[in-house]
């Protein structure tokens, strides 16, 4: 027995993508550890996969459902702290809010829920079990993104006038799909991602990140969505006007059909004296520009950066870090988190950045309203929420 | 006397920019010859310009009515063969219509007006009198813009499905037309620039790249169009949804309040087999990016180019070429089509491969569709011309 | 208790740099799980950090001869299997060569010790023993290196004619070893370090590199090494002109005064028909460039990359893994190697590709060829084992 | 009749490279005009070559020799200022020293002579003369190579600590002078280049660029000349350790064989604060690098540079210069100069900014020592002049 932080996983099992990388992202700092599992909706697999993963027999559970059930009735110094969903959409909601129910924190993969009420629901049982909630909106955990977003509360670059952000990727350019490609076949599924494909999927990613570093929200849109393979049920592309609050305007385009990319997702923030441009695939550089002087590159692990950037990182300048570390400090500071919780303690303002239910329910509006403005003939359409 | 074409230029006196690249662009290759001008509305700043460029004295003309008049008069072996207007906007009109009317050829620098009324006027009378008329859409003069227009062409990447093409520049930032910048001044006043500033001004170079590259024709927007300086009367930014006619959606984004960017025009066209990337800061590579194998870098200047990049370029490979030599290669390829015609032959298809008026109407047509789509609330604006 | 492969921890207390990549190296997989340690030369210092890193008490030991003795004591399912040492130079081969003699594998943080003839002794130990060494060459990790090596091997380039690898760092332009900092000053102690400063810090990796994607063995060198700031008693900078087995010749930079640069590994290497690129700081990328064809750029996580290169990768194209995951992919490869074993299977090829003792035993001959080149007046140095 | 200095040339008829070159170098800014010229070797060539450029017939020359003769008695209004050479190597001096003689001031392409014999020739001649000689070292014409020269010349990054040039280009990786390329013909053989390939080629070049940025003279090389392709006469690769005036080492690589490579000329400066990178290819960007503040993207056209860059720009930020500007700057430089002494005034520092005879003279020293050292098996080989 020792002090880490325990981990119970929902979904993730044999063959799943993003369970692995959850993993990973939970292991790199070793505050974490990976005590039980319900790894998949057949009970068989997720036993199978728990044993692949070294889980000890009588915590590899056949649901979620035993699992939360038997976990709770473990002595508090053995039993999980949080459990984690990496299931499809669909499957978030049931077992998150069973989980607060029987006193567990939170971690889901975005996006939250399958509708945005699902994820009011889960705000109010937040706010009612005062647990914490974590969302894996990976690309705000890379240290130049925080960087990025002091920089802008500073703020360097004046007021912010335009943000153009784009997330293009070429991996549903062929209906795979049709092919048995299991990640296709449930991102182009209603049933399984809910009222939108690519804006769900990574739209969400984007809009979360624009307002992340710019500090800003989209108040009004005017949406694109497409479907350029023929025969799918969900948008696999989309172009979106913004507004945002404080009378920004910008764009978001999102598109997994936009073959050769691979996940290319890039921001440019404008404010009046400069700006900033993060390309996710070369994430250790921060390019920022200047009206009258030259354009400086920001990097990685420099002492130079913000204390935010410095605590997120864990190698030297030009030892690069990347998408799995970026994941892993959102997995860390949640873990700090709620180290700081059960020690008494007051969490300190690094170890709370991490996206929460709040995010989630934008994320969830954000798919809402895109979908809605697209099917809209008027073009201006307001941000509800 | 020899054998090079000769220009006369209106405007491009003392101080004036976009003046001086025009005579580089004409003088590089040696085939054109700067045989007279009219180069201020200022008769005195006209004849003080001209001494500077050693204009003999009795062909430095005060105004451009006597330039065209007294040309006209000359022999045929001395007279200029065509003009070169390089005034603002709204003096692009009479003197191109003066000198057709004259039998001279016609160059001017985009936008081929100040209306799309006066536009058709135009090319009516270049349909009328068979005379040529250039215009210098300078980015379809690069090389590796023509490769990657004939990659498409030749169905390289299959179906065109996706448009995205930014042009970001800063320079407007800051009300400078209020502190006597004269390049700012023109171009943020209605009465010289038309009824739009950005986007006539750069969104319409965009618009023509799109065009040029994927051979396709915009046929809707949907169109932002915003005043990010307080107190100015045109458009300083833009964001522009797109429908193409074959299906393909798009953006077209163009600032000059992006602080911090200089030139920085990108585009990239995705099809559904691959897609490509150029960026005019750095226009001697074409990245083209493939679903299932890497991506490749065509450089300009190398063999495997097809015919029409290679003779667009002078130099071999790692020896770059820039913006003075793409804007070169469309006065060469003009005077190339003259001296042809001079010489009762037929140009070859690479003399003819410069901007003409079709494309000054459509980018006239770009201007007050996006402008009227900017005031409408209406979604989809059909492109009409 | 669990199947994971157990590791015991030589050096990397509280504030030791390298120690913490190695624990996040052999977390990220899963694969192993550190199960005691001897953290530090200080006994109380190595008791604190090993409770940091929840270390059981009764195996958070004092020295490293403890643990070694201890361990060999403790029951097969519980001992650890595998000791790492990540202390300085100096202190590599004494805890290393008792490891083997009570039958525990190694790992090593290179260059595996302080002179040639203690590699040699290692290399006979473990030659004796039949153990497993395992030499912490990072950079060999990378998959587009292995992506690289297996391109030269396959004959993609023809015969190599050159190879260019340079390895410069800005970290000690000043003297920070007279200001308390530990990591230069260790690195800049001729007892701590051995003979060489720089070449043995990293113009060892940068040999090392050369040697793995080519395929080669350095026969000559001629070196010039130098001491930039002033006082130091080691190199802190050195070029070395280079010839290969085969005729090729090459020239290493390797350098920790280079002002302005992190960690800027970079390696070409020119075959006859084409020549590959890699740099470091942008390790997902390998371009490829060609006589007559446009350069590739070779991608991390594609699926058209070679099996060696995929097996080293965790996540798809575009989601960049770093140096941490490089690093990880030795101590993986290195565990499944050991795990093979003792489920009595023959390893893999994959698994087998880690640096090992004939590497280190090459490493040190580059060291001390290099200082003796350095201060010989002869032009070629025949490298000597 | 006009106000332009007047060039004659000396070689560069049909289908010679560089000759194109000079012209449209010469030609960009309109200041000189070329009035006569003897383009060839073979009279008849050069005629027809003299046609297609327009000359007039009576100034068409058939030699070289004719064309001084006859223009030194032309009357001063009309006779050519100056000749360009721009024949092969070992037809250099003949007419430098005769059209000298005669009063006419010389453009040169490097290197300046067959030996360095007549180098020193050259310098006395022009000494005696008090004439001008300029030599198209071309990448020491770019903006941002002299933003670097005078950066280090304030001593931006305190003293300079190391110098890496490298060259690498692969045009020479096939024996295409054995299947008629005619570039290589005469650049392999001895007869024509002199008693270097490669080094007289472009190491050259790298050299004067290092010594041009850094203020700095080589004092002492260690050379690896090397023959990669059977059969060849002259080294095609090289591999050069150097020593400083100040106590810098550098490292000087040049090949002609490095497969894939374009005209890959790049340079790394490092000083005790800090260094500068530029690299030909992308040459409107200086890259520099600090020791604790991010590294700074200079760029060509901006208002922040000093005057010796901003004096040799044409086109604001972001509208690329290139190879064919950095040539003509010299050109403008040379011709602004002659222009300004012509009138009596004493040339600008920054117009008498471009290569000449001493530059030419230590060009001829470098190809000189660095073929004695590589054949010396002495180390370190002094730098004789």
């Amino acid at each position: 027995m020792n002090n880490k932080i325990r981990m119970g996983m929902i979904g993730g099992g044999k063959n799943a993508f993003i369970g692995a990388v959850h993993r990973i992202a939970a292991n790199i700092d070793g505050q974490i550890e990976l005590c039980c599992g319900a790894l998949s909706s057949n009970p068989e697999t997720a036993r199978e996969s728990g044993e692949l993963l070294f889980l000890e027999q009588d915590r590899n559970y056949g649901t979620y459902q035993e699992m939360i059930e038997k976990e709770s009735l473990l002595p508090a110094a053995v039993r999980m702290h949080f459990v984690t969903i990496v299931t499809p959409n669909f499957a978030h909601f049931a077992p998150a809010m069973m989980a607060l129910e029987h006193g567990f924190h939170v971690v889901i993969d975005k996006p939250i829920s399958l509708t945005l009420a699902e994820a009011k629901q889960l705000r109010d049982k937040v706010q009612e079990t005062g647990l914490t909630l974590c969302l894996t909106y990976t690309y705000s955990g890379y240290p130049l993104v925080k960087q990025a977003r002091q920089m802008v509360k500073d703020g360097a670059f004046g007021k912010i006038r335009k943000i153009l952000v784009e997330y293009p990727q070429g991996w549903l350019s062929l209906p795979s799909e049709r092919d048995g490609n299991k990640q296709s076949a449930w991102r182009t599924d209603p049933s399984k991602s809910g009222i939108s494909g690519c804006m769900g999927d990574i739209g969400t990613h984007a809009a979360q990140l624009a307002e992340y570093i710019s500090g800003l929200e989209i108040t009004k849109i005017c949406a694109d969505l497409n479907i350029m393979v023929d025969g799918r049920a969900l948008d696999d592309d989309g172009n979106v006007l913004l507004k945002f609050n404080n009378g920004a305007n910008g764009v978001l385009v999102a598109s997994q059909i936009a073959a050769g990319e691979e996940n290319a997702l890039k921001i440019k923030v404008y404010g009046e004296k400069g700006s900033l441009e993060w390309h996710q695939e070369e994430p250790n550089t921060l390019k920022v520009k200047w009206l009258d002087a030259p354009t400086q590159l920001y990097r990685a692990g420099q002492g130079y950066l913000t204390e935010a950037a410095r605590f997120n990182t864990r190698t030297p300048a030009g030892h690069p870090e990347g998408y799995l570390e970026a994941f892993a400090n959102i997995y860390r500071n949640f873990a700090l988190t709620l180290k700081s919780k059960l020690e008494g303690k007051t969490p300190t303002a690094e170890m709370l950045d991490f996206p929460g239910v709040e995010e989630g329910v934008r994320g969830m509006a954000f798919i809402e309203n895109v979908v809605a403005s697209g099917l809209s003939d008027q073009k201006w359409f307001d941000f509800k929420i």
